[in-house]
């Protein structure tokens, strides 16, 4: 595959264009992220993203990550890679000047989060959890672990990890063995086995830091039992300075479909010292508390895999010709047509461009109430900004990684016997994203989350609150002829959605399987309609920006032409959710377990 | 993944119960394809499968194919696997025996097929490439090519290739460059470049005999100037003994995303001798005679796919325990309840196995037919069988591998993260099977040849015929109340396909542009409808089965409780296709192609 590119151009449309940001900055005090800046951090984030982090993508997934003796080697130019990072600043970016930040806000380091995974997933995953062990300290450490942990965190000369999974448990925390045994110095003794620790052993940083969720003796079963330490690779003085190596080792890395460059480990505890963060059983809701950016921060790295295999699709597209198209030749000088003249490629390129960057615009958006919710001082924007936020990320998580799956697959599909073949990166992408429905909470959870959690939790508030937006957006552009057809077709959908929300409670008032049975079709549903409002709202601003003499003519019809291709061939998804939402949950539970056997 | 089970049960249900092909056989003369020898014959197959082909998948995928110096090296226990594939007698099975073969019938060794790639579809790629080699000689050889090269194609000792592709041709064969120069004894000089030739190269076999398409001095451009050759790796006596090495070499083997174990080569003709297969310029052609059974044979590995994944998602989540049953626990004595029990995990787990039991019946029917149109001398039931075949093959082709992409994802999905590592095999499948919806014509071409070719290129008659079939089936089961939901949903669905197809026909009449743009739905949804019209069948005769006193109850009702989850939830898909077939191909075309970069 030729070189990833950055999205920039799209991405300041929808940050600046669509959404606003500019002002949105300056009312949360970021005086200095002007659009400039912003222009500015975006085209070194490009640069690094195209040409440190591209080129060592298809060597990294070939020589993988190697294990030996309890220590991991990363491919070749990883490392490197990890130290222009740091010497650039990056992860210090969204994060406190008292400990070393930027300051800048949490949603422009996102918004470049996700051009790191599309040209390079694999490394992006080792910066990725650092962030989700700095927000964890940050949220709940004591001043002093702050003061120990957080400056070489941020600085980028440490980094962290998320250690969750056992063997035996996944979802299902609750069941987690891990032991906490307090000690008299205050700090805790923990021994246990975690699985899956993405970024567990490496060696691209002095120290790892690993955010571990353990039981103190004596602790309630189930997952009121739970709670969460800080267990470093090696142990830290108090003024921060690496020691002496603690009690944690690397057992085995995992053998996977992709992201073969980034270290899934083993890690055994056998009596490290660690130190608690937050309350004593309490673990699991400080988690709560970073695992809205963590879902959003995998929804990024499915829509980065859409737009890299949407790239690689349309470039192959033009070039390859075979065929004539069947309305006259196209190509008159050449044997045959590029094959982007024939409808089902361009079915399955605009398919891959409408996930793109429709789902790039509800990220943004996502992004945008994160900082209302971390930066706000308005109390009742912030409760707002939350309860959004609340519904769109399991949304945002599942919905930008399931057509992720269908995107990169497309982008394989478009090559055709050629998309099979390593050289051209196509496989890679659908090989690497295809975790991604599965970590950070499989799609199932998700939706369970949405509909169980969220939206019947609420009695359906959490979902009002949001049709209510998007209602109140298609009242404002009644009377606007050109937009009207797709206007109707969003608000019919909004009556549907809050009916079938109340179809689905009213059965599960006396079934409580008939959410489960509903739960990924609704969340499925949710983001088709979520989606359509974005593609809406960026037709109207394109078409704003062509009425007001851009001379972008080419960028802002495709975003209206794009709009058209959504409401007819991928909202129009939603009629056979709807109809499998509907037949209830007897097709699925009836059936007795034995029968399910074949023999 | 635990042992791959061959589905020998169901094989049989469907053959034997659904389709009855007992009679089916006695028809055509094959007296002795007993119910007997046929169960014999499964449960050999079965032990090959499950004892000597499973065992080799995943180390086969670990290790792969070497290319040394022309030399292709398969991986460990391959050739001996292959060796005992020989001594069975399985190759010869349904060949003539003027040429060694067992004479049985084409379906029986098809219905196995399934097993060996379900087994391991890398290997069983040497086997199925021979077969279609062997086809081609045998349908349009001399007597003397037929004598020279069929007894060791049949017995195994050689194996065969089909070269068609060239780097800058796939999908559209006519531009392909490959030159035949007559040579003064009669044979051809061939020279050219041929990539993804499957087994084109290996350590199986003694010698490996290659159909080659080429171009002949002067011959048209296009599809009308190709040639079909003979080309062996080693010269052949007229007595069909091995001689001196031919000028055929192997230049590489592709690095793929799946099916690594199966040799994917460049290879090079250098003046290599070959002989010419039918009439000049007629290449094409003859290559059609044997594309039906081709592309089901692709359609088989789809379907196989489907089954390994159902089985080892099954097994997972009856033995992973993980939450409680929201309708109360079902694990008294565990610490949760498998996972089985959410309605989620159901629902893909039943997605599965619906797909896995209809496509196979679907497939055993069309194999039915492909023995008719082999053995029957009935020349109006050759007639009718040929062309339901035509009407259903770019169906079976497309529709079974499609939906093995969604079930070889929802096998790694069901176990979470452990999906994506490679020890449990659930990621292998899916890598293997992603293949089949590009080679052997991609789903693409199979949509155009569906509605393009066979059904607009029939004003419609290929559909009807297959329409009148199901109608008087659905006919036949009026006043069956426990079938009417189910009848009344496929025969509206039959109205509607005609309705569409009339639509699309209409359109297509001043924009051609309209076939593309409507064909891969509208081949999804014949796939959704033809597959539930055997879906009703098989609940009809499963109900039979149960009424008559079978005891097998569990069996029967799973197929009953099935057919109710197909209708509810799989072919309510058609709703959506509906929809988008609907809007027509302006949303496709009317981007200029400019439009689609991104920046």
């Amino acid at each position: 595959m030729e070189g990833y590119k950055a999205p920039q151009r799209d991405a300041m449309f929808v940050t600046h264009e669509l959404l606003n940001y500019q002002e949105h900055y300056q009312k949360l005090g970021f005086d200095e992220a002007s659009e400039d800046l912003v222009s500015a951090i975006f085209s070194e984030a490009a640069k690094f993203s195209e040409n440190s982090l591209a080129p060592i993508n298809m060597s990294g997934d070939e020589e993988g990550c190697k294990w030996v003796d309890g220590e991991v080697t990363t491919p070749a130019g990883f490392k490197e890679a990890y130290q222009q990072y740091v010497e650039g600043g990056w992860p210090s970016m969204s994060h406190p000047e008292e400990f070393g930040g930027q300051a800048l806000p949490y949603s422009l380091s996102s918004i470049i989060a996700e051009w790191f995974s599309g040209a390079n997933h694999s490394w992006a995953m080792y910066p990725g959890l650092s962030q989700g062990c700095m927000e964890t300290i940050k949220a709940h450490g004591t001043e002093t672990l702050q003061n120990q942990y957080l400056p070489k965190l941020i600085s980028g000369e440490w980094t962290g990890t998320m250690c969750l999974t056992e063997a035996h448990c996944g979802s299902d925390l609750g069941m987690l063995k891990c032991r906490a045994e307090p000690q008299d110095d205050g700090s805790y003794s923990l021994t246990g086995t975690k699985i899956f620790i993405s970024a567990g052993e490496h060696d691209m940083s002095e120290n790892i830091v690993h955010i571990v969720l353990a039981r103190l003796p004596g602790a309630p079963e189930g997952t009121k039992g739970i709670s969460l330490f800080v267990v470093p690779k090696f142990n830290v003085s108090d003024e921060g300075e690496k020691l002496d190596r603690n009690g944690v080792a690397c057992g085995s890395i995992e053998h996977k479909m992709g992201i073969k460059a980034s270290a899934t480990c083993v890690i055994n505890f056998d009596g490290a010292k660690g130190f608690l963060i937050g309350q004593p059983n309490r673990g699991l809701n400080c988690m709560f508390t970073f695992m809205n950016t963590a879902r959003i921060g995998t929804g990024l790295e499915g829509l980065a895999a859409s737009e890299a295999s949407f790239q690689g699709a349309l470039r192959y597209a033009k070039d390859r010709i075979q065929f004539r198209s069947l309305t006259g030749r196209k190509n008159q000088d050449g044997p045959a047509d590029p094959i982007i003249v024939h409808p089902d490629v361009r079915r399955m390129l605009l398919t891959q461009k409408a996930f793109a960057e429709g789902n790039r615009a509800l990220a943004a958006y996502c992004m945008q109430l994160v900082d209302v919710t971390l930066y706000g001082d308005d109390a009742q924007e912030k409760k707002l900004a939350d309860t959004k936020l609340a519904f769109l990320t399991p949304i945002v998580k599942a919905f930008l990684t399931e057509t992720a799956q269908e995107s990169t697959s497309y982008g394989m599909q478009v090559y055709g016997g050629h998309g099979f073949i390593k050289e051209w990166g196509m496989e890679q992408l659908a090989r690497d994203t295809r975790i991604c429905t599965m970590y950070e909470g499989t799609t199932g959870i998700q939706a369970i989350d949405l509909l169980g959690r969220k939206v019947m939790g609420s009695n359906g508030e959490l979902l009002n609150v949001f049709v209510q937006e998007v209602r109140e957006y298609c009242e404002s552009l009644r009377g606007k002829a050109q937009f009207s057809a797709w206007t109707n077709a969003l608000t019919s959908h909004l009556d549907e959605w809050q009916q079938l929300t109340m179809d689905i409670g009213k059965a599960a008032a006396s079934n409580p399987d008939e959410i489960g049975a509903a739960s990924v079709d609704y969340l499925m549903y949710s983001g088709y309609v979520t989606v359509a409002y974005f593609w809406l709202k960026m037709a109207v601003k394109a078409q704003e920006q062509l009425d007001a003499g851009s001379t972008e003519t080419e960028f802002y019809k495709s975003k209206i032409l794009t709009t058209g291709f959504y409401f007819d061939r991928l909202l129009t998804r939603t009629r056979s959710l709807v109809s499998a939402m509907h037949s209830g949950s007897d097709n699925l539970m009836s059936m007795p377990e034995s029968m399910f056997a074949i023999e």
